[in-house]
């Protein structure tokens, strides 16, 4: 088959490599329908985290179940299913806590699992699922095409967006405010709006996203960055602050830009992955009682509550995808949105 | 009137200070019926803090109403009332929001306040009080001379150890680990037992305190630190880890110590003081989905709360105070909690 190598910095290419295998009775192999590519590729594809040797790529599918080991019985061949980020038994201790990406026996795409055989990464044309019962969802039926890339968001991005909310502990008539405007960022706007949140300030500065931020339930646009976009957020809440705020970025200055954006007594519920750092500084924390929440996201645990708004059209995250590429591209899919062309691509094998 | 004074490291003394009078109409002056000795006097006793040049100490006690302010209505001569270890509006919306630590008009006492009069310290006979309707709480009658301790304790330390299992989110039949045997971590245990915790963890290597935690409602003791101590609560928690860590001593030390007992999805409560730092390591708290919520208690905001339980004997965190003495050794009563000789000392003028 036919699946995307990384092989250093700006070399992403489709090769040829083996056929996936059903390893373990409780696998499956997926067919994948849709991929795409996330703001954590774009780490190796530019160098920060280095390439030693070619490795598998794409963490991000839906699919269809094209076979199932004896030992599983929740997904079986031709059901349309949903993969989060990473696989998991979805039945450990940790799983049952609400943490599905701390599962005991789980694991990323495209490395070994915890029997040592290969998972593959989820920009290709199939995938082997270890744990498939506890790490697929299934469609009750096959679902419209329309509706493919908003399913594809709930293995990531909305499921992500969610979780800042969720960890911030957005309430019904909160002030909430989103640092960043990427495919996360905009699904976190969707994610506060349906929690209630009475106030939704978008911190963007691009307007096709500030558009669609507005489509998602944001109430307010704050262009300012800084200590400008700090006190347009002051001006915006009566000199407090936000409730929560929702940071989807990862650099120390978007970390920066929530924690002094939050009002005392205030919660920042953080998704961005922390690239090697930054610590928290904890006095402008302590000394206002603002909290620090969040992690990398347990999507797997908020599909069945995600799942039913997408299918009812009550939410449509998938509207973050701009540009939709055939696999043969992805070479110029990473490109896109390296460039900024794009704010999140689909692919589709 | 006499009230301890600081001039320099390790150099406490009783002086000769003005009588307080009325500056505003919003103030009230109180009679000091107990105060007592903070961990955090300590720093600047140890010269971690310097002092630069004499100055009032002491932010604990409870007292006799002697005068108010024609604008006070809610407290009245002769009320015995209890003082947060600030001074506070309880009306501003930081106050409302329940982080009157953060109140637009409040201020710490032994400075000025914001209308550039003096504020005295607590470790004195007297004290001016701002905002008296929004800081003092009076108790609904002359309290029994021994519930004098668990009262003071609302001042601070009790409050403070509640914040900590309230900001951690403590639920019902969970697992709280605390760090820190004294005196906040004693009133923490305290308050993850009242908030239901099935199974509290109390980590502390001195006997006394160890029965005191016991009798407090600890159901385990670990007297291991570091990598070992985390192995103990492991141990205790099937490998999982606690579902909340209160950290009540504010070194990078404890911090770590919390953090890492911490299970997957659990939230360390924190209320040490961190002097200066620690920058908190965003990667273990990321990777596993730890939040940090706490800084300094809102104490007044809980005073309604725990008060009446103190009055009825309920909850006895006075049992924190294991020595007693006159205002007038007030330099003992430093020397002793500065050399671990007492957990807590209450002065009595």
């Amino acid at each position: 088959m036919r699946a995307t190598v990384i092989h250093g910095e700006r070399d992403i290419r489709l090769d040829e490599v083996p056929d996936p295998v059903l390893a373990l009775p409780t696998d499956a192999i997926v067919r994948v329908v849709a991929a795409c590519v996330c703001g954590s590729d774009l780490w190796p594809y530019r160098g920060v985290t280095p390439t030693h040797e070619p490795r598998r790529i794409g963490h991000e599918f839906v699919g269809i179940v094209e076979e199932v080991g004896g030992a599983v019985t929740a997904v079986k061949p031709r059901d349309f299913v949903i993969a989060p980020f990473y696989h998991c038994d979805f039945s450990c201790a940790n799983c049952r806590n609400g943490v599905s990406t701390s599962c005991l026996h789980g694991g990323w795409w495209g490395a070994t699992d915890e029997s040592g055989h290969f998972v593959d990464g989820a920009q290709g044309e199939f995938v082997r699922v270890p744990n498939a019962d506890g790490t697929l969802v299934a469609t009750p039926s096959l679902p419209d095409a329309a509706l493919v890339p908003s399913l594809l968001t709930l293995a990531d991005v909305m499921g992500t967006g969610h979780h800042a909310a969720v960890s911030a502990g957005v309430t019904p008539g909160s002030t909430v405010a989103v640092v960043g405007d990427g495919a996360v960022g905009l699904c976190a706007v969707i994610a506060a709006k349906r929690l209630g949140a009475a106030r939704v300030i978008a911190m963007s500065r691009h307007p096709e996203r500030q558009a669609l931020a507005l489509e998602f339930g944001a109430t307010d646009i704050v262009e300012e960055r800084g200590d400008e976009g700090i006190a347009r957020i002051q001006e915006l809440t009566d000199g407090i602050g936000a409730d929560y705020v929702l940071e989807c970025v990862g650099t120390k200055e978007s970390m920066d830009q929530a924690i002094r954006s939050t009002r005392p007594g205030g919660m920042v519920g953080y998704v961005g992955a922390p690239n090697g750092g930054p610590e928290l500084p904890v006095r402008p924390l302590f000394n206002r009682n603002v909290g620090v929440n969040g992690g990398v996201a347990p999507v797997r645990n908020y599909i069945d509550e995600l799942l039913p708004e997408v299918l009812a059209g009550v939410i449509e995250p998938g509207r973050v995808f701009d540009v939709e590429l055939p696999l043969s591209e992805v070479a110029e899919a990473y490109a896109a949105m390296d460039e900024r062309r794009a704010t999140k691509v689909l692919l589709r094998p």
